[in-house]
């Protein structure tokens, strides 16, 4: 291995969901460092331009082809960002990069790999709304394309027997648009109808929407592609003000209640 | 209410897991603008001084009054960080503060009150040791302190059941010292001896250290207050190479498994 290609290396950095000022200065720093950004096509477009950087666009879905192009780049001896929306390591790049590892020459396992964490769109949705995740809970993605519904569909109805508040990533898309109503559907069967929810739409950017509302009230075009899910556990709970409630999950739960 | 109370306000911001590069600059810049900084000692310790600045630093287990303080103090015209560990919506400040607002007076909820997300210890874990939230997933306080233990035991059980990843906060403290021991047996009870678990130390600091064993191989004692646990699903793989082997959950479940 020459020296050149020695230092090569392979960073996943996660941008966070869109602010500015929800970048670590952490994954700033990697990219100011790097020879080359690898990302699906909006997220590299988050990266400014300069002398020395090769931004390298790529479609959806395209995962382990990006994961392999990145890691071949870095044994050549380049400094390679693959730059996620929010975290990495939840429902994006990192768990695609090990895979291609994993799969691929015994050499990749000799590079220089790191996940830098960001904030995970979940975090800021909570933390648009309140604190709805402020006890157990859990995160789900709702995209069936990677995995059976039924699966999806069992995990539902457990978190709903653990009263976990829940996030919900990929609820719904153009290409499947029945899965979200069949989660409401098997919610309203595991919970009360006045069960919070919350739709949270382009967190942290100027098009952030907030949606606070009842399951009795949810409706499956109140989430797209660009929605995080947020349904509160038994115990969640509204303050209403002036403008919209505040939503938050006490930390206590009373001894007696079990 | 005179134009200097008009101004005070309240945000509450995660300092995330202890790396300076991981405190994003929104919360930064809060602490910047801030008058007065109220939290557990240890986190408020990490602001440096400043002319102007007055930090309020409290003990552990009186979040209900280091909220009151806060809000006083917003009411007051101040301008109030309340800093927590992480993401202020995990576990920690963000639900104290609003519980305190349900129940005290009418004019807190016309303050400004702001949540800004932080890098929550589970994901700095995850990122350290590879990506083993990179598929569904669930977190769990292992605290009995607010909440009975037959509610923690119950939602392990069903977390189990669902084959959700899992990440615990708080395992283990003096004065807990037998919550984590059953958090193990029950594990055995649902899960595979070969399970993978993470203990993560102190992720981001000095002090980090990630130890990556099976449940079999497990002892509470891995475990303390500065730990956070992750426990991969069923399809938790290992990547062996020189040094710490990389652990992931792939993204996909094949269609065929249920």
């Amino acid at each position: 291995m020459s020296d050149e290609a020695a230092n090569g290396w392979v960073v996943i950095a996660g941008l966070g969901p869109g602010a500015e000022g929800l970048i670590t200065p952490d994954a700033q720093a990697a990219i100011d460092a790097a020879t080359d950004i690898v990302g699906y096509i909006p997220y590299v477009r988050r990266i400014a331009p300069r002398p020395g950087l090769t931004l390298h666009e790529s479609d959806n879905r395209v995962e382990l082809d990006r994961a392999a192009h990145a890691l071949d780049m870095a044994q050549a001896g380049r400094r390679v960002v693959v730059v996620s929306s929010g975290d990495p390591g939840v429902f994006a790049m990192a768990s695609a990069v090990f895979e291609a590892v994993e799969a691929g020459p015994q050499a990749w396992r000799a590079l220089e790999i790191r996940v830098l964490p960001g904030i995970t769109a979940m975090l800021a949705a909570s933390a648009a709304a309140g604190a709805p995740l402020g006890h157990d809970f859990c995160c789900i993605n709702l995209s069936d394309n990677l995995k059976p519904w039924s699966l999806i569909e069992s995990r539902l109805r457990l978190a709903a027997q653990a009263d976990f508040a829940m996030a919900f990533y990929n609820p719904r898309s153009k290409s499947r648009p029945e899965g979200f109503v069949k989660t409401l559907d098997i919610l309203r069967e595991c919970c009360e109808p006045e069960r919070v929810i919350i739709f949270a739409r382009a967190v942290s950017t100027p098009d952030q929407a907030i949606n606070v509302t009842t399951l009795a009230d949810a409706t499956p075009d109140m989430a797209d592609m660009r929605t995080v899910v947020l349904v509160g556990s038994s115990l969640t709970r509204l303050i209403p003000r002036d403008g919209a409630p505040i939503v938050y999950t006490p930390r206590s739960v009373a001894k007696d209640a079990e």
